[in-house]
C-alpha cells in the first residue's frame, strides 16, 4: 500500500455524529496517513446531517490547508470503488430502532441493552445483511481495501463477514483505547509504558495483565475496586470479593452479566426518569448537530466528548496508521480466532491484543484466560453464532435458539415472548424473516 | 481380572435403600460376575439402616443358593482391602442436608436442587472430599480396584477423582439406561437395536442420535414433544417450536435451564404442598425400611421402583459385568474427556458413548455437538471446575466464582447471599472452610 | 440397511485370483449376510480371468444351495446400480505396471515396494483417479452403497475418496486380522479373547497394545523378538536392543524404514535370482488359474493361500457383517482421522481400533502414541498428502515435492531422476500428467 | 527490569573467541542497555584463552570511556549472582569434540555436522546436563535473569531448559538476521522495512513471507534460485525445480536434508583436503587469539568476521535491548511452541517470529505451514526430544531410538554402530552414559 500519489477512504455512515473526530484525526495523522480523497457517505434519510457534518469536515480541512478532497455523496459504490479503507460506522433503523432494542426486553424484566441481549441480537439481525451487501460492493470494487467495522455490535457484525465475504475486515472498539487512556491518566505515564492483555469477545472482555513501566497493576487495580468506566455503562460497584478472586480486570460491560440485577433497576429507574438510553442520546445528537451547523465552526467541539464514543475515531486512525505504514506495534483487536482461545471456533471473532503489520493484524497468543471466563465467553459465543446464522438465513426457529441461549434471557418461554415481538417490531429492517 | 476364588465386591454406602436392587442384579448376572464377597459398609449414623438392608440381602442370597459371602461392617477399610470393585451411592449429611440444598435456593428465587445450582454445588462440597479419603484407602488396599461412583454430583465427583487420585474411576447415572428401557418399549424393541449418541455432561446432556433398528427416530421425537422423564423431576411441557431446533433430545434435568420460570414455579408450589423433595423422599424412604424389616421378605419389593433412582444398579452390574468380561459393549458413562469435546479441557469429566474394555471404558467421538449446546455445556463445566478447586482447598473467593458462574444463579449479589447461607448450614460437613 | 429381499454386492476387479477366497467368505456368512446378488466386474483386459475365476465362483454357489446370483459383467455401472456394498480389488496397469514399480527405485539404489516409496507413489498416481471415477458412479447409482476398498496404496486411495467424493468409504488391510491370527495360534485362543490397539497409518503401524485373556504379552514380544510377518514382505531380523526400546509392536512393513539397507539388499539378490515380486506374483497367478479352470473344482483351492493376501476376504466379509448387523465390535480399519492423532490433519487417513456400527465405523481414540512413531508417521503422511494432490492435479512441481518427501527416497537429485523415469513409464496410466 | 545502577550480564564462556563483537555491541547500544557490570566467566580448560580475550574487552571499554566494568572469572556463580541477563556461547569438549562429531559419521556414509544428525546429538549429549547444572545457579542465585543460549543445537538446548528448569531463556540463532542484513543489501533498504516469516526448528526453518516494503519478493527469490548461504555450509545449488514448489525459501542447513548426496561428496573431498571443519575452525581462531593478544588492539579486529558465527552477537545485543526497554518488535526467536504450529507438543521448542515485550517473546501465530515442511519438521523434532531425554536419564536404549529416528541416518544398524563409537569417543563427557 503505497500509493505515490496518496489514499482514499470512504467512511459509510459519514453523516454521524463522530464524524468531526475522525476528521480531526485523519488531519493530524497526514503525516503518516497522507490522505488525497476522502469520501462521506450515507444514505437518503441521513441526507441533512451528512450535509451539516459535511460540511464542518470541509472547513476543518480547509483551515488545517492539507491537500485532502471532501466528499459527499449517497452514491456507496462510488465511494467505495478504488478505496484503501473503508470504514463503517452506521446504525440500521436509526435510534428509533434502538429505543426498542433497549425497551421491549424492560418491559420482560430483562436487560434491554443495543450491543448484548435480546437488544443487541435485534441489531445484528438488521446490521448484518445491510454490512455483507457493503461487503459484496468492496469485493467488487475495491477488492484490496481495508474494512474497519465500528458498527455495533462489532463482533458479531466482525465474524459474520469474516465468514461470509473475502473483504479484509478488522472490528475495532473503543474500550480497549479507553482502558490505556485512563490508565496514562491514573499512573501518570504514556501509553507506550503500559502493557494490557485482553482476553475475551467484543463487549465481553476481561484484561488478564496490566503492566505500567514494567510492574504489574492488575492485583492492585482489582484490590481497591478502581475502575473506569463507559459512558454508556452506569457506574454501578462491583463487589470486592468477587473482584478480587475473578483474575482479570473485567470490561465495563460485564456488569450486564456479573450484576444483573441491580443494572436492571437501574435500567428501569433511568428508563422513568429520562426514557431509554435511545432517545437520551438522541437529544444529544441533536444539540451537536445544532452546533456542527454553525458556519464558523472549523473543529471538533468539545461537546462531542460527551457523546460515549470517546476515542473511537483515534483507535481506527491508529489502526490505518499502522497497517499502511507496516509499524508492527500492539493493538487490541476484534479478529479471527485461529487458535488463540482454544475452546472456541476457529473462525470465531475475538478481541485480543495484535501486532498490526503492514499484511494485517496477527492476534498474539494470550497468556491465560481465567477459568470463570470460559463458560461465559463460551454461553455468550454460542448466542452470537447463531445469531450470524439466524441474520443469514433469516430461519425463526435458529434465531429463537439463539435468543434462547443468551445468558441473559431467563428462559424459552421469555425468549419466545421476546422473539416474537421484536421481530414484528423489526419487520422493516428484516426482509429475510418476513419473506 | 481373572480371580479363580470369585470377585469380591465393596458397596459403600451399602445401607442405601437401593441395596436391594444391586444384590439382585448380582444374583441375576452370577454367571457373568461370580461375586464371592459381597461387602455392604455404612458409617456409624447408618448403620440401624445397613443392619436392616443387609439382612435382607442376606435372606436374597441365601434364596438363591449361590456361593456368595454377603458381610456387614462399619470398617470401610476391611470392605475395601483387596476388592476387585468398589461402588458408592452415598449421600453425605443424609437427606436432611439435602433439603436446605433444595430450599435455601428456592428462598432466593432460584432453582433448589441436589445435582446442579446451588444445591449441587453444596453436595459437591460435603461429598468430594469424602470421597476422595476413600480413594486413598482404595490407592492403598485395593489399587487394582474399580471404583464404579453412583454418589451425585456424580460428574463433578468423577473429575474431582480423575484429577486428584491414581484410583481407576467411573461415573455412573442411571439417566442413559433409562432412555434405553423407555425406548425399547415405545418402540417394542432390545436395546441392543437401538443406537443413542449422547453429548455433554452428567444430567446435562443431550442425545443426538436415536436410532431404532438402523432407523432415525430423532426429528420424530422431538417433532412430537414425546419425552421420557426421571421420577425426580416434574414433567413440564417442553416448547414444540424449540425442540424442533435443538438439534438433540434433551436430558430432563436440562428442563431446568431451559424451563426455569416454569420449573421454579413448581418448585414452589410443591414445596408448600409437601415440603421439599428431600421430604418427599425421606416418607419414601422410611416406608421401604418398613417393608425391608419383614423377615419373610426375600426378594426386592416392587415399591422400591418409585424410589426415583431405577436402572442404577443394572447400569452398575452391567458395566461390572463388562469391565470383567472385557466385552467391549457400548455404555454411556462418565468419563475423563480426552479430545472427544474439543472445546472442554482435557481432563474435564463428560457423559458420553464408551466401548467398555476390561482396560476401562474409551470414549467414542461423537459424531456432531449442537452449536446450541456448547454454551451452556461450558457454563456448566465451568462451575463444575471451580466447585471442584473450592471442595478441595476451602476457597471461599473460589467459591463465590463457582457459584456466580452457574446459569441459574441470576447475579453476584444473590450468589454471595446464597454462599454465606449455604456454607453456614453445612459447617458441620465442611471442614475445609472452617478451619 | 434391511432388505427384505437380500443384499447387492458389487465386486469391483471381480476377475482377481482372491475372488473365490470372497466368495467363501460370503457363503459362510449368509446366515448373517443374505446376499441376493454377487456381481463380479472387471474392465475388458480381464475378460478372461473374470470369466475363469467367475464360473469357479458360480459352481462354489452351486454347491452352497445358497439362493445368491452370481453376475458377470464389463458393465461398471450395472453392477454399482442399487448395490448394498461395493468392493474394489484391482489393480491399474496390471502386474506389468507393478514390475517397474519395484524394478526402476531398484536402480537407483532405493527400495522397490508397490505400497510405499516411488513405487507406492507411483501406483498412487495410477489409481486414485480410477476409484474417484468409480465414486462418481456410485454416487449417482448407490449412493448409500458401502465402498470397501482393498486397493493399495489402501491409505492414501482411502483418503483421496474421503477427501474428494461423498461416497461412504472404509479402507481395508489384512495385517491386523493377520496379527490377530498369528497371535490367536501362538497363544492357543481365539481372537475375541485377544486386544490390540494400532497406531499409525496403513502399512505404517505400531501395535501399542497386545492384551491375551486379559494379560500384557507386548513387552514379552518384543524382549523375544519374536515375529510375524507378511507373505510379501521377507523375514529379516529385528535388532533386539532397538526393539526393546520401540514402544510398540512394529508392522512387518516398517522394516523397509528401519532396516532399509538390509532390506534393499535381499531385494537386489531377489531380483537377481527371481526378477520383481510382480515377477513372482505373476507365476503364482498363472498356477492359480491354472486351477480355477478345473470345472470339477467347487471351492477355494488351497493354493490361493500362497497368494500374500490371506485373510483379506475375511476382513472384508466380517466388515460387511457388522456393518449389517450394527454389530459394534472393535475392527482395525482405515478411517478418517479426526482428533485421533493430534499432530496429523482432521482429514488424514489413518489405520486405527474402530467400533462398526450400523452407521460406520468410529474410530477410538489411542492410549498413547510412543513419541519415536510420531516424526515417521508425520513425514510418510506429509508424503501420501503430497501424492493424493499430485494424482488429482497431474502437476509435477507437487509430484517431485511428493517423491523427496519420502524416507526412503535419499535426496532430490535422485527424486527428481526417479519422478522423470516413472513418470515416462508411467505414461499410459497418468493422462493429468501428460495432457 | 530498571535498575538505576545499571545491569549486570554474566557471559558464560567469556572466552570464546566471539567475544569481542558481544562487547562491541554493548558498547554501541549502552544508551539502550546501561551495562553496570560484565562478567566473562570461563573454565579451567579456557582460563589461558579467557585472559587474552578478557583484556581485549577491558581495552575496548576503556576506550569507549563508558562505566563499566569488566571482570574475569573461573567462578561461574560469582558471575551469575544477581545478574540481569545471562548469555551462554560455549563448546562442551571443545573444537576436539566437535572434530569427532564430523569426522566418526562420515565413516559411516552419513553427514557429519555439528548441529543436526549424530554429531548434533552427541553435541546435545554433551551440553544439555552442563546447561541445566547452570540453570541450577541462575534459579537459585538470579531467578529473575534472562538466559540468552546461543550454544548449539540451540533448539534442543532450548527445550531442554524450558521442559526442566524454571529459568527464563531463550534460544537464538545468527540465521534470521543474516537473511535480514543479506536482503537489506540486495534491496538496498533497511531491516525494518522487511517483514519475513520464519516456520520450523533451528537450522531448520522455511521462510514462508519475505515482503519488502511491502512488496511480495518470496517468489521471485525462489524463482531465480538466489541464496544467502551461511559461512559454515558450503554452497551448493538448490534444484530450481524443487525450489519452486517448496512453497518457502529454504534454510541453508536444510541442503543437509535436501541434497545429501552432493552435501556428503562435498564433506569428504573438503575432509581429504582441509580436514574436518572444526580443524579449519582451530586454525581460524589460533590466528584470532594471536590479534586478541596485541596489546594495542582497542577494537574488534575485522577478520573475526571470516569466523562464521557473523550477528550473534547484534541479535544478542538486540534481543536484551528490546527485553530492557519492552520494546515490543518482532525477533525470530527459539521458544516454546504453545499452539503456533499444532502438529508438534506444546513444550516443544521452535524458531519463530516474537514479539519480544518486557515480560519476555510471545511467539507469533504463522500464515501458513508448507505440507511439504511438516513431516520433515516432525522428523527431526522427534529425534529432537528422544535426544534431550536421553541427554537428561543416560538411557542408552532412548538413544538408540533418537539416532535411528534422525532422517539423515539410514538404518538401525548404521544407527548403533555410529551410536557405540561415538558414546565411547565422548565417554569423558557423558557421565549419565557412563555410571
Amino acid at each position: 500500500m503505497t500509493k505515490a500519489q496518496g489514499l482514499k477512504i470512504a467512511v459509510i455512515g459519514g453523516g454521524s455524529s463522530y464524524t468531526p473526530e475522525i476528521v480531526e484525526g485523519f488531519i493530524k495523522s497526514y503525516e503518516q496517513l497522507p490522505i488525497r480523497e476522502l469520501w462521506l457517505v450515507d444514505i437518503e434519510a441521513g441526507k441533512h446531517k451528512l450535509e451539516i457534518v459535511g460540511e464542518l469536515a470541509k472547513r476543518m480541512v480547509a483551515k488545517s490547508g492539507l491537500p485532502i478532497d471532501v466528499h459527499l455523496t449517497l452514491d456507496r459504490r462510488k465511494a467505495i470503488a478504488g478505496a484503501d479503507f473503508v470504514s463503517t460506522q452506521m446504525r440500521v433503523g436509526l435510534l428509533e430502532a434502538r429505543k426498542y432494542d433497549e425497551h421491549i426486553p424492560n418491559k420482560y424484566g430483562v436487560i434491554g441493552q443495543e450491543t448484548t441481549g435480546p437488544g443487541g441480537m435485534m441489531k445484528a439481525l438488521r446490521t448484518i445483511p445491510v454490512l455483507l451487501d457493503i461487503c459484496k460492493d468492496i469485493e467488487e470494487l475495491a477488492p484490496n481495501a481495508w474494512l474497519l467495522n465500528f458498527t455495533n455490535p462489532a463482533g458479531m457484525v466482525t465474524e459474520a463477514i469474516a465468514r461470509h465475504s473475502k473483504v479484509k475486515s478488522i472490528g475495532l472498539c473503543n474500550a480497549p483505547i479507553g482502558l490505556h487512556k485512563w490508565l496514562s491518566k491514573k499512573y501518570d505515564t504514556t501509553s507506550d509504558h503500559i502493557y494490557t492483555e485482553f482476553v475475551g469477545l467484543n463487549h465481553l472482555h476481561w484484561v488478564t495483565r496490566i503492566e505500567v513501566e514494567g510492574e504489574d497493576k492488575l492485583t492492585e487495580l482489582l484490590d481497591k475496586r478502581e475502575e473506569y468506566s463507559g459512558k454508556n455503562v452506569p457506574a454501578t460497584e462491583w463487589d470486592l470479593d468477587f473482584l478480587r478472586g475473578l483474575g482479570g480486570f473485567p470490561s465495563y460491560y460485564l456488569k450486564y452479566f456479573y450484576l444483573t440485577d441491580v443494572m436492571l433497576e437501574e435500567q428501569l429507574e433511568s428508563l422513568k426518569a429520562n426514557g431509554t438510553r435511545a432517545e437520551v442520546v438522541k437529544r444529544v445528537e441533536d444539540e451537536l448537530f445544532e452546533l456542527y451547523r454553525d458556519p464558523d465552526l472549523q473543529e471538533k467541539p468539545k461537546q462531542l466528548e460527551q457523546r460515549g464514543g470517546a476515542y473511537y475515531s483515534e483507535a481506527a486512525v491508529n489502526l490505518m496508521v499502522s497497517l499502511y505504514n507496516d509499524k508492527r506495534d500492539i493493538q487490541t483487536l476484534n479478529v479471527t480466532n485461529g487458535k488463540i482461545l482454544d475452546f472456541l471456533p476457529e473462525d470465531a471473532a475475538i478481541e485480543v491484543n495484535c501486532v498490526v503489520t503492514g499484511k494485517g493484524p496477527i492476534p498474539l497468543p494470550v497468556t491465560n484466560v481465567p477459568e470463570q471466563a470460559k463458560g461465559l465467553i463460551h454461553a455468550v459465543k454460542t448466542y452470537e453464532r447463531l445469531t450470524i446464522e439466524a441474520a443469514i438465513t433469516g430461519d425463526r426457529a435458529i434465531a429463537l435458539q439463539a435468543m434462547a441461549s443468551h445468558p441473559l434471557v431467563p428462559s424459552v418461554k421469555v425468549a419466545k415472548a421476546l422473539l416474537d415481538e421484536m421481530l414484528e417490531q423489526n419487520k422493516p429492517y428484516l426482509p429475510a424473516f418476513f419473506k
